[in-house]
């Protein structure tokens, strides 16, 4: 199952490389951060909430996960980088082998609870799309080899097909894992 | 087909942001530029050039184009910045109507001749591989709405798997085309 090989192949601790683009200003932002992702039960306390907090009924979850970040931005060399962390529960439920909606505590555009669809391609890209208040978000996550992987993303304006700003992330494994 | 329509919505003057990520090195380098991509006749000289050049026989070139790029470097932010410029001819040459083999006059990681494989993804999502003598390089270009691209692409060691760098670049219609 597709998205049983996706899930094993994300967890692990990872170096990240992204940078932002606004289209409209035509500014970048470059972001060194360390990345961690990890395994959590079906029975866990956040895993029950967010579903009970979704409103997804009858839900068949599967192979739940955490993520972990520490962001350091570019935005200012000379000045003192800005430092942002957070974490988030994220819970597939399949519909099929291809697809099914993924619960996430915290959104990946906005810093709400979001209910996204996830889909595969033939080529095993993970592509997930949410639909928040004012901004729709496609993400697209796919190996380039075990231990490197890539993000991008691209938010638009809920009306219109404004397109606001994209991204994209280089994922390095850190094989030093069990050291940190 | 996937190709024919692929070409007509690449056609035009795109601004483009492009961040490369040095994965070794840990380091980005922000660009932006202007590309022109524009068709070019089957009989135009550079493009029987190309063809007898690439000793392809038989071939049955579809819709070859042109490309012309303007690049701005952002690598030294206090310093001239580095301007490069190039353009290329480009020919398809379709095997059936999900792939077939590119013709490049320059390469996208070496500038060598360059003859890539491409096929289309269920989505539309156009993938780029090129076998150079020294590395190998996959780019995905796909559309997010009529006037704007993504384009990514990952540069691996011909011999193993290392992932020697990736990039993104974020293309945006320009609809100022023809007064430029």
């Amino acid at each position: 199952m597709q998205l049983e090989s996706f899930v094993a192949r994300s967890l692990g601790r990872w170096r990240s490389m992204r940078s932002g683009h606004s289209l409209a200003f035509q500014q970048f932002e470059d972001v060194r951060s360390s990345v961690l992702i990890e395994p959590i039960g079906l029975q866990d306390p956040l895993v029950l909430k967010l579903i009970r907090d979704c409103k997804i009924h009858d839900a068949k979850p599967l192979l739940p996960f955490r993520m972990e970040w520490n962001a350091e931005s570019d935005w200012e060399p000379d000045g003192p980088s800005e430092v942002s962390a957070g974490s988030c529960v994220l819970i597939p439920i399949p519909t099929d082998n291809q697809k099914g909606i993924l619960l996430r505590s915290a959104g990946y555009a906005e810093a709400e609870q979001a209910v996204s669809n996830y889909a595969f391609l033939e080529d095993d890209t993970f592509i997930l799309t949410t639909q928040y208040g004012q901004s729709i978000a496609e993400e697209r996550i796919w190996f380039v080899s075990e231990n490197v992987r890539c993000r991008s993303s691209v938010l638009r304006t809920s009306a219109g097909s404004g397109i606001l700003q994209t991204s994209f992330a280089s994922e390095i494994r850190r094989l030093d894992s069990f050291s940190q």
